[in-house]
Protein backbone atom coordinates (compact mmCIF):
# COMPACT_ATOMS: atom_id res chain seq x y z
CA UNK A 1 0.00 0.00 0.00
CA UNK A 2 1.43 3.03 -0.94
CA UNK A 3 0.53 6.66 0.08
CA UNK A 4 1.61 10.27 -0.30
CA UNK A 5 1.70 13.00 2.47
CA UNK A 6 3.20 16.52 3.33
CA UNK A 7 5.59 16.22 5.94
CA UNK A 8 4.06 19.36 7.60
CA UNK A 9 0.86 17.23 8.13
CA UNK A 10 -0.30 15.73 11.36
CA UNK A 11 -0.39 12.70 10.31
CA UNK A 12 2.64 12.28 9.04
CA UNK A 13 4.42 13.14 12.79
CA UNK A 14 2.10 10.02 13.97
CA UNK A 15 3.06 7.93 11.15
CA UNK A 16 6.57 7.74 11.38
CA UNK A 17 6.47 7.51 15.42
CA UNK A 18 4.66 4.45 14.78
CA UNK A 19 5.98 3.10 11.44
CA UNK A 20 3.12 2.16 11.06
CA UNK A 21 -0.89 3.39 9.00
CA UNK A 22 -4.04 2.25 8.29
CA UNK A 23 -6.43 3.29 5.49
CA UNK A 24 -9.79 3.33 6.19
CA UNK A 25 -12.11 2.82 3.33
CA UNK A 26 -15.75 5.49 3.96
CA UNK A 27 -18.73 4.28 1.80
CA UNK A 28 -20.19 6.85 -0.57
CA UNK A 29 -22.66 7.25 2.62
CA UNK A 30 -19.79 8.49 4.53
CA UNK A 31 -18.41 11.39 1.97
CA UNK A 32 -19.06 13.93 4.34
CA UNK A 33 -17.06 12.47 7.18
CA UNK A 34 -13.73 11.65 4.78
CA UNK A 35 -13.93 15.35 3.44
CA UNK A 36 -14.11 16.58 7.00
CA UNK A 37 -11.24 14.40 7.87
CA UNK A 38 -9.06 15.86 5.00
CA UNK A 39 -9.97 19.44 5.70
CA UNK A 40 -8.87 19.63 9.52
CA UNK A 41 -6.17 18.76 11.39
CA UNK A 42 -6.11 16.52 14.38
CA UNK A 43 -3.51 18.87 16.05
CA UNK A 44 -6.60 21.54 16.74
CA UNK A 45 -9.88 19.30 17.38
CA UNK A 46 -11.01 15.83 18.28
CA UNK A 47 -12.10 15.07 14.60
CA UNK A 48 -13.18 11.70 15.71
CA UNK A 49 -15.60 12.63 18.26
CA UNK A 50 -16.61 15.66 15.95
CA UNK A 51 -17.41 12.94 12.96
CA UNK A 52 -18.92 10.86 15.44
CA UNK A 53 -16.48 8.27 14.18
CA UNK A 54 -14.71 5.56 16.49
CA UNK A 55 -11.03 4.88 17.14
CA UNK A 56 -9.96 1.05 17.73
CA UNK A 57 -6.78 0.05 18.31
CA UNK A 58 -5.43 -2.13 15.54
CA UNK A 59 -4.55 -5.70 16.04
CA UNK A 60 -0.94 -5.87 14.34
CA UNK A 61 0.07 -2.53 13.89
CA UNK A 62 0.61 0.81 16.48
CA UNK A 63 -2.60 2.86 14.80
CA UNK A 64 -5.83 3.54 14.87
CA UNK A 65 -8.89 2.50 12.61
CA UNK A 66 -11.73 3.79 12.22
CA UNK A 67 -14.90 1.50 13.21
CA UNK A 68 -17.96 2.85 11.26
CA UNK A 69 -16.06 2.36 7.94
CA UNK A 70 -16.54 -0.85 5.53
CA UNK A 71 -13.09 -1.64 5.07
CA UNK A 72 -9.90 -0.60 7.04
CA UNK A 73 -5.91 -1.95 6.43
CA UNK A 74 -3.60 -2.29 9.01
CA UNK A 75 -0.04 -1.27 7.37
CA UNK A 76 3.87 -1.13 8.78
CA UNK A 77 5.71 1.18 7.42
CA UNK A 78 8.62 -0.14 4.88
CA UNK A 79 9.75 2.38 2.97
CA UNK A 80 10.30 6.47 2.79
CA UNK A 81 11.00 8.37 -0.62
CA UNK A 82 10.85 12.01 -0.53
CA UNK A 83 8.90 13.17 -4.08
CA UNK A 84 8.94 17.01 -4.03
CA UNK A 85 6.32 18.98 -1.69
CA UNK A 86 5.18 15.48 -0.54
CA UNK A 87 6.70 12.13 1.06
CA UNK A 88 5.78 8.88 -1.05
CA UNK A 89 5.24 6.09 1.93
CA UNK A 90 5.01 2.69 1.01
CA UNK A 91 3.34 -0.06 3.65
CA UNK A 92 3.31 -3.52 4.01
CA UNK A 93 -0.45 -4.71 4.24
CA UNK A 94 -0.46 -6.77 7.87
CA UNK A 95 -4.53 -7.27 7.98
CA UNK A 96 -7.11 -6.41 5.59
CA UNK A 97 -10.90 -6.03 7.54
CA UNK A 98 -14.08 -5.60 6.04
CA UNK A 99 -17.46 -5.63 7.62
CA UNK A 100 -19.15 -8.81 7.08
CA UNK A 101 -21.97 -7.39 5.63
CA UNK A 102 -20.01 -6.25 2.56
CA UNK A 103 -18.55 -9.33 1.46
CA UNK A 104 -19.90 -11.73 -1.62
CA UNK A 105 -20.93 -15.10 -1.70
CA UNK A 106 -17.14 -16.17 -2.05
CA UNK A 107 -16.52 -14.38 1.03
CA UNK A 108 -14.52 -11.90 -0.97
CA UNK A 109 -15.11 -7.67 -0.33
CA UNK A 110 -18.04 -6.82 -2.84
CA UNK A 111 -17.16 -3.49 -4.82
CA UNK A 112 -20.71 -2.56 -4.74
CA UNK A 113 -21.78 -3.11 -1.50
CA UNK A 114 -18.84 -1.15 0.26
CA UNK A 115 -19.91 1.56 -2.55
CA UNK A 116 -16.11 3.38 -1.80
CA UNK A 117 -15.63 7.03 -2.93
CA UNK A 118 -13.68 7.84 -6.08
CA UNK A 119 -11.87 11.08 -5.82
CA UNK A 120 -10.83 13.20 -8.90
CA UNK A 121 -8.09 15.83 -7.56
CA UNK A 122 -8.11 17.52 -10.94
CA UNK A 123 -11.75 18.97 -10.34
CA UNK A 124 -11.91 17.97 -6.26
CA UNK A 125 -14.78 16.08 -6.60
CA UNK A 126 -15.80 12.63 -5.22
CA UNK A 127 -17.20 10.03 -7.27
CA UNK A 128 -19.09 6.46 -6.82
CA UNK A 129 -18.65 3.28 -8.18
CA UNK A 130 -20.41 2.54 -11.81
CA UNK A 131 -21.44 -0.46 -13.55
CA UNK A 132 -19.59 -3.63 -13.62
CA UNK A 133 -17.69 -3.55 -17.07
CA UNK A 134 -16.55 -6.77 -17.48
CA UNK A 135 -14.10 -9.20 -16.00
CA UNK A 136 -10.57 -9.06 -16.21
CA UNK A 137 -7.73 -11.75 -17.95
CA UNK A 138 -11.25 -12.57 -19.82
CA UNK A 139 -12.86 -10.07 -22.09
CA UNK A 140 -9.40 -9.42 -23.54
CA UNK A 141 -9.26 -12.72 -24.95
CA UNK A 142 -11.72 -12.22 -27.33
CA UNK A 143 -8.81 -9.49 -29.06
CA UNK A 144 -7.34 -12.21 -31.73
CA UNK B 1 2.74 9.08 -10.14
CA UNK B 2 3.52 5.27 -8.81
CA UNK B 3 3.24 1.82 -10.30
CA UNK B 4 4.20 -1.76 -9.22
CA UNK B 5 5.60 -4.19 -11.72
CA UNK B 6 7.08 -7.75 -11.46
CA UNK B 7 10.29 -7.75 -12.53
CA UNK B 8 10.07 -10.61 -14.84
CA UNK B 9 7.35 -8.51 -17.04
CA UNK B 10 8.58 -7.30 -20.62
CA UNK B 11 7.58 -3.57 -19.60
CA UNK B 12 9.92 -3.91 -16.46
CA UNK B 13 13.10 -4.26 -18.59
CA UNK B 14 11.66 -1.38 -21.52
CA UNK B 15 11.13 0.80 -18.18
CA UNK B 16 14.68 0.50 -16.79
CA UNK B 17 16.51 0.18 -19.89
CA UNK B 18 14.52 4.06 -20.77
CA UNK B 19 14.43 5.23 -17.25
CA UNK B 20 11.07 6.62 -18.75
CA UNK B 21 7.06 5.25 -19.13
CA UNK B 22 3.93 5.94 -20.02
CA UNK B 23 0.26 5.43 -18.14
CA UNK B 24 -2.36 5.49 -20.45
CA UNK B 25 -6.27 6.16 -19.27
CA UNK B 26 -8.73 4.21 -21.53
CA UNK B 27 -12.33 4.34 -21.41
CA UNK B 28 -14.75 2.44 -20.37
CA UNK B 29 -15.26 1.23 -24.14
CA UNK B 30 -11.79 0.38 -24.44
CA UNK B 31 -11.88 -2.11 -21.85
CA UNK B 32 -11.38 -4.91 -23.71
CA UNK B 33 -8.08 -3.32 -25.37
CA UNK B 34 -6.84 -2.65 -21.66
CA UNK B 35 -7.51 -6.56 -20.31
CA UNK B 36 -6.13 -7.58 -23.80
CA UNK B 37 -2.56 -5.52 -23.05
CA UNK B 38 -2.78 -6.90 -19.30
CA UNK B 39 -2.82 -10.69 -20.20
CA UNK B 40 -0.67 -11.34 -23.27
CA UNK B 41 3.63 -10.16 -23.10
CA UNK B 42 4.68 -7.95 -25.92
CA UNK B 43 7.82 -10.16 -25.68
CA UNK B 44 5.81 -12.77 -27.86
CA UNK B 45 3.71 -10.49 -29.96
CA UNK B 46 3.23 -6.42 -31.77
CA UNK B 47 0.46 -6.03 -29.05
CA UNK B 48 -0.34 -2.62 -30.53
CA UNK B 49 -1.03 -4.19 -33.83
CA UNK B 50 -2.86 -6.70 -32.83
CA UNK B 51 -5.33 -4.97 -30.43
CA UNK B 52 -5.49 -1.73 -33.61
CA UNK B 53 -4.14 0.71 -31.52
CA UNK B 54 -1.16 3.41 -32.08
CA UNK B 55 2.29 4.20 -30.44
CA UNK B 56 3.35 7.52 -30.58
CA UNK B 57 7.02 8.64 -29.25
CA UNK B 58 6.46 10.63 -26.22
CA UNK B 59 7.61 14.40 -26.02
CA UNK B 60 9.17 14.82 -22.70
CA UNK B 61 10.43 11.15 -22.44
CA UNK B 62 11.87 7.96 -24.04
CA UNK B 63 8.43 6.33 -24.19
CA UNK B 64 5.37 5.40 -26.23
CA UNK B 65 1.60 6.49 -25.78
CA UNK B 66 -1.11 5.04 -26.90
CA UNK B 67 -2.99 7.25 -29.97
CA UNK B 68 -6.41 5.58 -29.37
CA UNK B 69 -6.94 6.50 -25.31
CA UNK B 70 -8.26 9.75 -23.56
CA UNK B 71 -5.36 10.63 -21.66
CA UNK B 72 -1.42 9.87 -21.02
CA UNK B 73 0.83 11.02 -18.54
CA UNK B 74 4.51 10.70 -20.02
CA UNK B 75 6.65 9.84 -16.42
CA UNK B 76 10.33 10.20 -16.06
CA UNK B 77 11.39 6.77 -13.55
CA UNK B 78 13.06 8.45 -10.22
CA UNK B 79 12.67 6.10 -7.25
CA UNK B 80 12.88 2.33 -7.57
CA UNK B 81 12.20 0.30 -4.38
CA UNK B 82 11.99 -3.47 -3.83
CA UNK B 83 8.51 -4.40 -2.52
CA UNK B 84 8.28 -8.81 -2.26
CA UNK B 85 7.35 -10.15 -5.53
CA UNK B 86 6.67 -6.55 -7.08
CA UNK B 87 9.34 -3.44 -7.98
CA UNK B 88 7.20 -0.14 -6.91
CA UNK B 89 8.59 2.46 -9.46
CA UNK B 90 7.81 6.35 -8.96
CA UNK B 91 7.83 8.77 -11.77
CA UNK B 92 7.94 12.14 -11.85
CA UNK B 93 5.13 13.20 -14.41
CA UNK B 94 6.63 15.65 -17.37
CA UNK B 95 3.40 15.70 -18.90
CA UNK B 96 -0.48 15.35 -19.07
CA UNK B 97 -2.11 14.87 -22.46
CA UNK B 98 -5.77 14.71 -22.48
CA UNK B 99 -8.34 14.73 -25.54
CA UNK B 100 -9.60 18.00 -26.13
CA UNK B 101 -13.21 16.55 -25.96
CA UNK B 102 -12.60 15.37 -22.96
CA UNK B 103 -12.05 18.51 -21.08
CA UNK B 104 -14.84 20.78 -19.01
CA UNK B 105 -15.37 23.95 -19.50
CA UNK B 106 -12.79 24.99 -17.32
CA UNK B 107 -10.06 23.18 -19.67
CA UNK B 108 -9.70 20.44 -16.59
CA UNK B 109 -9.80 16.65 -17.51
CA UNK B 110 -14.02 15.87 -17.37
CA UNK B 111 -13.78 12.15 -15.33
CA UNK B 112 -17.39 11.46 -16.99
CA UNK B 113 -16.47 12.49 -20.50
CA UNK B 114 -13.27 10.24 -20.19
CA UNK B 115 -14.87 7.89 -18.86
CA UNK B 116 -11.93 5.52 -17.47
CA UNK B 117 -11.95 2.05 -15.60
CA UNK B 118 -11.87 1.32 -12.19
CA UNK B 119 -10.48 -2.23 -11.48
CA UNK B 120 -11.36 -4.47 -8.80
CA UNK B 121 -7.54 -6.90 -8.24
CA UNK B 122 -9.77 -8.99 -5.45
CA UNK B 123 -12.33 -10.01 -7.64
CA UNK B 124 -10.85 -9.44 -11.25
CA UNK B 125 -13.68 -6.92 -12.58
CA UNK B 126 -13.72 -4.29 -14.36
CA UNK B 127 -16.13 -0.69 -13.47
CA UNK B 128 -17.19 2.19 -14.69
CA UNK B 129 -17.44 5.69 -12.53
CA UNK B 130 -20.23 6.40 -10.85
CA UNK B 131 -22.43 9.45 -9.86
CA UNK B 132 -21.10 12.48 -8.19
CA UNK B 133 -21.50 12.65 -4.43
CA UNK B 134 -19.66 16.03 -3.71
CA UNK B 135 -17.47 18.73 -3.83
CA UNK B 136 -14.36 17.98 -1.92
CA UNK B 137 -12.84 20.18 0.74
CA UNK B 138 -16.21 21.51 1.25
CA UNK B 139 -18.86 19.03 2.06
CA UNK B 140 -17.08 18.27 5.22
CA UNK B 141 -17.16 21.69 6.81
CA UNK B 142 -20.95 21.12 7.32
CA UNK B 143 -19.66 18.79 10.03
CA UNK B 144 -19.39 20.89 13.10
Amino acid sequence: MSISLRKSRYTYENLIERKAFTVNVPSAAQVKIADYCGIFSGRNEDKFARAGITAVKGDFVDAPYIKEFPMALECKLSSITDVGIHTHLIGEIMDVKVEESMLDNDGMPDIHKINPIIYAPEIQGYFGVGEFLGRAFAIGKEIK
